[in-house]
């Protein structure tokens, strides 16, 4: 059940503008009394059901022990899941700028309105990454263990590059701009990043045609179907501003470099890599398990590029499972790459 | 000088459809009298004046004496730089369906008409090197020298996938449709192909920012000039016609698959890949090689991607000169990774 945090004051934004009455919308799952906490950080285009979006960790009988933790997880600042976003304002393009951090300062929020205290596991993947890194680093004595998947200390040159070519799209739409506008352009967005959220070897394995056509190809129909299908469930002003968001992510950012942020880190961590991510490729992750103090790190094996995370739940679990439960330094599978201990 | 050649009967497509009195837009390079023949296969974007978008090869004083060679590059069917193509019609978007096949058709009318009969040297990368390629097969007793660059025997699942998000890129933009049109679209969708045309580490090396700020960013100005500059110079409709005869791409069509159909080359054949091509990845030219008899295979070691065959001519001249000049095969330089007769 979606429930609402209503901030009564003025949010400062780190561009230097300001949101008046901003609302966070919320999600509980697991037990509600339980003194031990989760934060789940979702992702660019996730929400606050995670129960849906990352059922191979949370879904009953899964990985975590429901009646020994609470589980939380809130939609984005800028989202188009029932926080303040862009179709909160009359012009939802005047909506500002969200930085990672800002995104963070109102998850803090929720979590001081909710009078907890201590994070016993922050978990999240790409953008949820992003912001637990962003969160651990600003507030290092909160977090116990942080999980990092699929993340970064920065958002590289190229993934700002495929984020600006899918507001493009966005932009060459005509209706952009207009309220209900930006459907066309989004559908162009979804297919793009599609490129990126999969790998070549996934397109081959499933999007190859058997039979010698000239046109109507398998692989073309399939971005174009989820392009359509994206566009039923996202707002395309909701994600040109999230793309910015995700743009802005630079851990060192006035914190004298990537490397010191990253070294101020003081939770227990563990960073998860997918060894065909082509958007959030994997030295991403080895530097950060590399200037996190003590960090453990694990690749998991995957033809699926970076929606990996949202597929390979055996490899996902097995690592967590073995980082939280049973020392992961020494754990030594055969069937997963990993390097502990790269510091 | 560019010429030009009217072809007075009806063409035959591979879809069914037809098209009536098509021009040949080419241009002849070298020396008109020479006996020997050089033919370069242009890739996507194209056009007929080699000399400035493959300067490393074909300037003056380059790898090819110009005295001994006559080299010919004509523009491919479907485009806008002076061969019949979408904008010939009161509606471009009537145009119909042309497939790497239809291309090499219209090129050999055209040797026809220039009396040739021998191509010493047949030459092309990306789309150019799957026309080269479909040449090689369609007539095998025709090319003595054939040297396919960053090409492949079937164009890919993936390279399909982002073809059609660049086309959707078109179809997002209201304007395309109508004459003049499709230049927002346009823009998008040439933004979109520099991810594919580039790599991350190229990206890295050359679009990361120096300050902290936390929008307007490099990677994505340049994505975005690069899309406005490709507006001035390429056509929306042509575009769109042209991604989809790179789609078309399958040597072994209707030829019992494409093994083969490799296997039916007769040129003596130089198979050159890039090793951070993420569009016509490595292991396509690997295939090529192994399949054409007696294929030499080089690899360029490059961080720019598939662009690497319009950058890396130093390593792109020493390969295709030992391969042309020097038995290729006996060549083994230290700073060039390859493998030979990979059969």
């Amino acid at each position: 059940m979606t429930q609402y945090f209503h901030y009564p004051y003025q949010l400062q934004l780190e561009s230097g503008e300001q949101l008046n009455q901003i609302k966070v919308a919320y999600q509980q799952f697991g037990n509600p009394g339980a003194n031990k906490t989760i934060w789940v950080c979702h992702a660019l285009t996730g929400n606050t059901q995670l129960n849906e979006w990352w059922p191979g960790l949370f879904a009953e009988n899964g990985l975590f022990n429901t009646t020994e933790y609470r589980i939380i997880c809130a939609n984005v600042l800028g989202s188009c899941y029932g926080t303040t976003g862009p179709n909160d304002l009359p012009v939802p393009l005047d909506f500002p700028l969200i930085t990672i951090r800002d995104m963070v300062e109102v998850h803090d929020l929720l979590l001081q309105h909710l009078k907890i205290t201590k994070i016993d596991i922050l978990i999240g993947a790409s953008l949820g990454g992003q912001q637990a890194l962003e969160w651990a680093v600003s507030k290092p004595k909160l977090i116990v263990n942080l999980i990092l998947i699929a993340s970064n200390a920065e958002h590289s040159a190229y993934g700002k590059a495929c984020n600006e070519a899918q507001r493009l799209a966005l932009l060459a739409d005509e209706t952009f701009g207009r309220k209900g506008g930006g459907k066309a352009g989004l559908k162009t967005a979804r297919a793009v990043a599609m490129l990126s959220y999969r790998s070549y070897a996934d397109f081959k394995i499933k999007q190859e045609d058997v039979d010698t056509r000239i046109a109507d190809y398998k692989a073309a129909s399939y971005v174009a179907y989820q392009g359509d299908k994206f566009t039923k469930r996202f707002d395309p002003y909701a994600y040109y501003t999230l793309t910015k968001s995700m743009d802005s992510h630079c851990i060192g950012r006035g914190r004298n470099g990537n490397v010191n942020a990253l070294e101020s880190v003081k939770a227990n961590s563990l960073v998860v890599g997918i060894e065909s991510d082509v958007l959030f490729p994997i030295e991403e992750q080895q530097y950060l398990a590399k200037h996190i103090p003590n960090a453990d790190f694990g690749i998991i094996n995957s033809v699926h590029g970076h929606d990996g995370f949202l597929i390979e739940y055996d490899q996902l679990n097995q690592l967590i499972n073995e980082f939280l439960y049973h020392g992961f330094k020494s754990y030594k599978p055969t069937t997963l790459k990993h390097k502990t201990n790269v510091n």
